[in-house]
């Protein structure tokens, strides 16, 4: 039966393919597909886990202390019966051999399965035991994560391999399909195993959604249920420009899809043409066109799109999914020297690290730990608060600057406390290279323009910095109260909200008196449809995921920018900006 | 021995006495004392809810469905096992016999003893066990809920009751220890059963920290550990002026504390002189003093403190700790109209519902729901998303407003189309009370502004509402993204951050010049070390709680309105107002 989900669309394009579900749960663990001939090692490796588990279990039951609650054997012994379940086994092998999923995987899946027999169940406590099961098979997936793996996960899937081993599929795209996804996930199936992305939570600026539209790859989040309701090998559609996944479509809504399909591709082609054309209005104003990146090997596709720099390279993506064990200097130094060089001599800006929010390091932290994230101990101020970890970074930053030309960019600063702060932290940086006698380099200093005390505060920003850079996606949601990444709010985030753009406006006027420079890095750089209003506001710097440049880069050619100042101003004094935007 | 545990000042004043500590669970459940001669009863009220559970779990045994795990049997055995412990019974007897606690308290208190045993045990596994006691005594505490109690809670206990009936400490006042408490708790203890509050979690406008300034009674919020570190019967002194926990302190430390705590006394009998004086400025200009209320009753400490009208009477308070069922439009029509009839002919200021955030109206909802509670659907959003609940409260005002003069306040509302949504919701309610033919009055409609955009957007919002109000707490925390009740940021909360005193000033200005009302009513109206430049900047109109109410007034009469004009525009313009107020 066909039928369709409605999300948001985060990935632009279209994608037809088979599900792939993830089941989610309540542990981070690795998906990946293994090759045919590792499935016996992978079969025996979940067996041995399971049998380290029981062997544990039984350990604690003879250690047990004299005082402990007589309870608690006998609870053991339940939990000994479930591991020895033979279905459980079983059903896990299949995962195994069959789709060639990791043991993890298999696991997860079959624990979802199970769970759901248990939701179906007419008492709640009953409903409630599945926790023991939970806690059996999260102790067999920690067991696993501490052991040393004899298939060790590959960082990206051998080419093609995954679609040719699922059988009978081997030209089927596939689709994948998700509660969540987490930033370790993404960065295991970056290498387009999958032609498309679909979630069940997340927002635009969720980072599936971002990584996604690194990828280029079409994707929708928020799709609700969509992980309960699709099922494995399921078709889909997924319409990354309209938000909309279509399951089980007919033949006749196939064809119109494919369609549509080879129409985006062939836009792709035309735009393409704009590579090397210069970035210039009509009236000769010259627009500087930067690209976002969340890897050092992401400035490949931003050379190739015609950047002209990185305005914002997300180094966040080089803490995550670690398990606790930061990268070193050294380990830094060199992924910010790999994005310089990829770059070929234009200028990186780098943003120290953002974590915190939706971008937790530590998935350990349980997710309720923080009332609101949002409005927690995030970038700068994580940093402020773990200045050894912060310095690390900085002296990384700093050696990589001998290399090339280094932006230094500090994301969430909105007290002058704070910026004072953190330039101490950079001086000290300094002084612990010149003490090491470690060369370093000179960078420009820029602060993010992202939290609404900031953007009015702007004329202290301009005293201590270089360059600012306006957060777009963080400023909407302080200055109107809405977490991106809330469904039942997510209607009302408006980049067009009279109020976000006066800040925008005056931001930018202000770094223009200043003589300062000054660019948008947030979602509102790349999107066509406010492009005549960043320019007619004054800013000729865009920076956004290389994906987007050349369509940005096509309206720039069309515009008129001193035609486009008066109307700016209108739009901004309007109540009604989006009615004037729209013509 | 003697320490100290430093937390949040939220209610001023000293209070000195022994310590009550209530245990955290998962569920919500009331605390109350019982009367001696109810010890019997409530006893079997505890034993019949575990007998009930008991037979619960063999019927459920009896009648597992025959595809379900066999494994599932097994644990009902471990929790009969847990349920018939004859160790537990005993406990909670003791708890119910020695402190009258009522059996839910007993039941957490007890559960929370056992707990920690649990935390104590090496293996992290065996410690996760202490989930399924958990489960155990949630289902009954949840049976307990439902079955109708012989021994009502009372809605306030009996004035001195609780305090007789603790054996040998017939004089001794109360200091209640919680990990975070209710806001159904709080009721239960606002007729001062306690002498002071000390929470481990919460920020300066949690609930606990409003209920304990509303109460006049010292609070201490935000004491980490507070509810782990003292114990039962500790000695506690809880200084709220600097937000310090004293646990049993020397006889040195006692005799200074009862010396400052006589002092406070002094000074407010002092400030009681002033309650018949006008309140104006030393250059005549006329301030008008308001009061912010929660219960229709909290009226007459407003009255006695000399407000002129309720500047923010906060619905919510009427809708919280009812467990799902919401109050109807005649109990609320009742509530309101008992607060103006409270407030003798002068004007309440009625807020409609503001929960969601850190006040969410059904506790059963799971804690991590949302991610970013306070960016999510709260206040004007979510009475928009329940349109049917919205207009019963608004029709229950527009009824009271037949009986006085109301103010009708609209919170968190950010964008042109909410304004204009939520008033096609009260034309609606006033035609359904047309339909119906019942006499209803008219009301001034006020919004307020405490979300960044709605301070940018002003003029908007002054085409539209009859009055604003500021409530700076929210917009605080919006502006500078820092939620107020997170520890690890609470630092960075600041109510002169220039960009906060900047959008201050400008709706203060921007309502005064169009003529329209406006007040602030958030704690930045009842801060001392503010009145001078709110009133530089134009504010005539104060609302806080009524316990500073006589303060701010001797702040007004000493203050020379014109002379403050231009030092309060120097403030506004410069880096570091902090520094400025301070002289």
């Amino acid at each position: 039966m066909t039928f369709a989900i409605h999300g948001l669309a985060v990935s632009r394009g279209i994608a037809i393919g088979r599900a792939v579900v993830v089941a989610s749960s309540r542990m981070e663990v690795v998906h990946y597909f293994i090759r045919p001939d590792q499935v016996e090692a992978e079969i025996a490796r979940a067996r041995d886990a399971r049998n380290a588990v029981i062997d544990e279990l039984r350990r604690l039951q003879e250690e047990m202390p004299k005082d402990a609650p007589g309870e608690l054997d006998a609870l053991l012994d339940v939990h000994l019966m479930l591991l020895q379940d033979q279905a459980l086994a079983e059903a896990i092998r299949n995962w195994i051999s069959e789709r060639l999923y990791n043991a993890e995987w298999a696991l997860t899946t079959q624990l979802e399965i199970i769970s759901r027999q248990f939701d179906e169940m007419d008492d709640e406590y009953l409903r409630e035991r599945k926790a023991d099961l939970e806690q059996v098979v999260e102790r067999i997936l920690r067991h696993m994560k501490g052991a040393a793996s004899p298939i060790s996960p590959p960082m990206a899937p051998a080419e093609g391999g995954p679609q040719l081993a699922l059988e009978g599929a081997s030209e089927t795209p596939l689709v994948l399909v998700a509660q969540d996804l987490s930033p370790a996930d993404m960065l295991q199936f970056k290498s387009k195993v999958f032609a498309g992305f679909v979630t069940a939570v997340g927002g635009k600026t969720s980072h599936t959604a971002i990584v996604a539209r690194s990828m280029d790859i079409p994707a929708v989040v928020g799709a609700r249920a969509a992980s309960q309701l699709i099922r494995q090998d399921d078709w889909l559609i997924i319409d990354g420009n309209e938000g909309v996944v279509i399951v089980d479509p007919t033949p006749i809504i196939l064809a119109e899809y494919s369609f549509r399909q080879r129409q985006n591709e062939l836009e792709r082609e035309r735009l393409a043409r704009l590579r090397f054309t210069p970035s210039l209005t009509m009236d000769g104003q010259k627009v500087e066109l930067l690209a976002n990146i969340e890897q050092p090997s992401d400035g490949a596709a931003a050379v190739r799109a015609g950047a002209v720099g990185v305005g914002l390279f997300r180094s966040e993506f080089l803490f995550m999914g670690r398990s606790g064990n930061l990268p070193g200097e050294e380990e830094q130094y060199r992924a910010y020297r790999e994005a310089l060089n990829g770059m070929q001599g234009m200028p990186v800006t780098i943003r120290t690290l953002d974590v915190g929010a939706d971008k937790p390091l530590d998935k350990a932290q349980p997710k309720d730990y923080y009332l609101n994230p949002a409005l927690g101990l995030r970038a700068i101020r994580w940093s402020l608060a773990d200045t050894a970890m912060f310095r690390t970074q900085l002296r990384a930053i700093l050696r990589a600057a001998a290399h090339g030309q280094v932006k230094l960019l500090f994301p969430m600063l909105a007290h002058r406390s704070e910026i004072e702060q953190t330039l101490a932290q950079l001086r000290q940086a300094q002084s612990e290279l010149d003490a090491r006698g470690v060369a370093y380099g000179q960078v420009k200093l820029g602060a993010m323009i992202e939290i609404p005390a900031a953007a009015l505060m702007v004329r202290t920003f301009l005293r201590y910095f270089d360059f600012l850079s306006i957060g777009t996606n963080d400023l909407i949601q302080y200055t109107l109260a809405i977490d991106r990444a809330d469904e039942t709010v997510a209607h009302l985030y408006d980049p067009m909200h009279p109020a976000v753009l006066r800040l925008v406006a005056e931001v930018i006027a202000a770094a223009n008196e200043a003589g300062k420079e000054i660019s948008v890095c947030g979602e509102m750089a790349g999107d066509v449809s406010m492009t005549r209003l960043l320019l007619g506001l004054g800013l000729r710097s865009f920076s956004m995921h290389p994906a987007q440049i050349l369509a940005i880069k096509q309206e720039i050619l069309r515009a008129d920018a001193s035609k486009l100042e008066p109307w700016a101003r209108e739009v901004i004094n309007s109540d009604n900006p989006a009615e004037l935007l729209a013509h």
